[in-house]
């Protein structure tokens, strides 16, 4: 057993809630994110006895050098605001961390998880293939020793995500007495899908998590998944809540992430997302808006929602001129070739809409490929239709956002496969993501829907957006184990 | 009810026993094909007592002009040999035959059953799908009526495959005294990846084939995924053996289809065989070979079995030079683009294979892309090492025709996710068909293994790919409704 440190709550995740930039005199400056975790975790560390660490990857070259001036790896000493909590930012070796990251958790898990894989060619697991995973393995290796070194004896552990699925075995070998939960934000593998992998990988995969005393997931579909794997895979028994492996028992819980809805009106309510709202609705004049805003990502179907927009043109003419549809995909992974090309094929099928329909008065499509948050909250407060059409999605958070802002009483069109559908349920309009004529008849039904309807759902969806915020997310975890 | 007929054993396949040319002076000329099946119900038909009519459709203008000139739409008493079976081709309209066939069946079908969708992109359900789904009910109808036309009082149907679901619902309600069994040749989809189908697709596909009292499958594998649609897309009650649904029972029956060795034997002993051994073993000299034959079908996963080959020969340098790969992969669907991409796709690899390893000495692979079963039968005497690595089939013939005739003792390195897999077990070398990697270490495994244990574990394969040949198979279907 490694010799304790003195973190009694501790937060592994690829992505920490600082980064940092070099500024052009050589300094460092340092900006926060992490959302809604952060402001949770900074709620846990008002208490006196609590010492929370947070271990992540350093992603860039500013976060390398932060990391490597950081005496013992801690960088709350160093004047940044931390929001109370310390980080400990890991410098691993640039290409073990590609490899890992790039190759391994965003081109294979995150595909196996979602169902991304053009079958007959990919995925090849090959000798190249080998050498990834081998740095997967030491990238999760770095976070169990940094975890394992930083935790006072008894600590609780929470790890974050399919980057670290490997993670809570490998503490656990080191540091029996930690108590280990896990969460993916991520949907699971159906078992004839999370076969694809390699025998000894989906093992591994799988084994790594049961280290764990507690394994998260947004939804009772995907901890089922999970269970079914390890049950088929490993020959594990498993109930409704736990899976019981060589002796050892995991517990499942159901943690579906809502959103902190008085924070969020308020920042919905700054000069930056009113000024965008004003052009918004200059531009709409007295037309309605269907708004859909992701991060152009394959899983997220953005090219089938336009599909499915162009059949309503074309099925339901009466909408010609009377609908904008504002649709927000800025830019993710454009490392991997399969997203460059997804976004050319967005913007095609996009121009070839506004070619069929558009007029000198009228657009049919206005799409944004760039990143502005304040204007993607200034579409959640216009919008009358938001369509959320995932393939597969954890939870899909935008889906939840957009109910809490929405001035007009928005109406949700919903994949049945997004995490969010199992609570929504019909107030929702609920299609199937293929299902492209399905998916334009309830574009239609929410065009159509009469003004108390509308707001009527649009409230029930905001209780249930607001059900879960993060910080309980986080204490209820905490509590689990 | 409509109206009987006196046929008292009735099969319904798209492609029937018989196909029809025109010739140059106008006349037809028919072929006999259907291979197993026909000998088999030419067995049955031996019994007085027992009419036998086989419906199927007419594929191309040859087969139309001769279901035109049959003056009740029989084509046995026109001088053709039909084995002493009735057949009754239906000459539906080409553009429904069109979309039935080709974009239901093979483009959408056979694609959700092997899992071969590129997700982000494919399939879209749209308007158009619409009009072709219409279609393949018209098609299914076709077949209904014509059963029902043809069938005596309480006669047994026996329906095939993935083209003719809806056929056994909509024959019952046509026919409620008739005995119907469903066969599918393919896998079945896991219900995560069946529900890709629109909903009420989804559930008139599962509908129409719980019109049947018996669904066979190869494997229990698909006969799992079948019942697990049934429960989680209709809710129906499932046991291990049947599927209940509104009142009626379907049962579920495992018929692992095999060969008729005598008959294969026989075949592979004649001069035009003969020959092509004899230029093969010319070829080989003394190097051992690495044999496949397949479709050139999305589903059989030739380009992972290339690169698995160009790893062997890569980790394995001892290899080189010692071994030949014999690759037979004749044309199969080339109105589907993604059918001729993926011949080019496969092609490809083949040449950078030779490039990276050819000598004036020695081609490392030979890759033939002609149809010649002849030859095709010579490679199953002459391979010492069999790759069979589908990502998903319903059975895989090739993997039982192989043992029966080899010469050397022939090791079958063979997907677990072939039906055949589960009969074979460990006799054969089970390989996961996306791990390169793996079946790379696989080839090698089989390249060295001694001769007695080849010919040891040869000849368990070959007893059990003769234990149930076509005959028989058919007899049990009969037997069962």
């Amino acid at each position: 057993m490694a010799d304790p440190g003195n973190a009694t709550l501790l937060v592994a995740s690829n992505r920490g809630p600082l980064s940092f930039t070099e500024t052009d005199d050589g300094s460092l400056r340092a900006s926060r994110g992490g959302g809604g975790l952060v402001s949770g975790l900074s709620g846990l560390s008002n208490s006196d006895t609590q010492q929370i660490v947070w271990v992540c990857a350093a992603l860039s070259d500013g976060d390398r050098a932060a990391a490597r001036k950081a005496p013992d790896g801690r960088l709350d000493g160093d004047g940044h605001d931390t929001g109370g909590l310390a980080v400990r930012m890991l410098d691993i070796d640039q290409a073990t961390f590609h490899r890992a990251y790039n190759s391994i958790a965003n081109a294979t898990l995150w595909f196996v998880h979602h169902l991304l894989y053009a079958i007959p060619t990919s995925p090849s697991f090959d000798a190249g293939f080998r050498r990834e995973w081998s740095s997967y393995e030491s990238y999760n290796r770095a976070f169990a020793e940094a975890l394992a070194a930083e935790a006072a004896p008894d600590a609780k552990v929470l790890v974050q995500d399919y980057h670290l699925t490997l993670v809570p075995r490998l503490l656990r070998d080191l540091r029996p007495d930690l108590r280990i939960a896990h969460f993916s934000h991520t949907p699971w593998a159906p078992v004839d899908y999370f076969r694809l992998l390699p025998a000894d990988v989906a093992r591994d995969t799988l084994l790594g998590m049961l280290g764990a005393d507690h394994v998260g997931f947004h939804s009772p579909r995907w901890a089922r998944a999970f269970a079914d794997c390890c049950r088929e895979v490993l020959g594990a028994e498993t109930e409704d809540d736990r899976v019981t492996y060589g002796g050892r028992a995991t517990h499942l819980g159901i943690h579906p992430l809502g959103v902190d809805a008085e924070s969020l009106r308020e920042r919905a309510r700054e000069h930056d997302v009113e000024s965008r709202v004003a052009a918004l609705r200059r531009r709409l004049e007295d037309r309605m808006a269907i708004v859909r805003v992701d991060r152009t990502e394959l899983s997220k179907n953005i090219g089938r929602g336009l599909l499915a927009y162009r059949e309503l043109l074309r099925r339901y003419p009466e909408w010609r001129g009377k609908v904008t549809h504002l649709a927000s995909a800025y830019p993710s992974r454009h490392d991997l070739p399969e997203y460059r090309e997804y976004t050319a094929h967005v913007q095609r099928l996009a121009a070839e809409i506004e070619d069929e329909f558009g007029t000198d008065d009228w657009r049919p499509i206005v799409l944004d490929v760039t990143d502005d948050y304040p204007r993607s909250l200034a579409l959640y407060r216009v919008g009358d239709v938001l369509l959320v059409n995932p393939v597969r999605d954890g939870m899909n958070l935008v889906a939840k956002e957009v109910p809490v802002l929405s001035e007009n009483g928005c109406v949700v069109v919903l994949s049945t496969e997004a995490g969010v559908a199992d609570e929504f349920g019909d107030d929702a309009l609920l299609v199937n993501p293929f299902d492209i004529s399905g998916t334009a008849d309830a574009l239609h039904t929410a065009l159509s829907m009469p003004a108390d309807e509308r707001q009527q759902r649009c409230r029930r969806l905001a209780a249930v957006a607001g059900a879960l915020p993060p910080a309980r997310w986080l204490a209820d975890q905490v509590d689990a184990i």
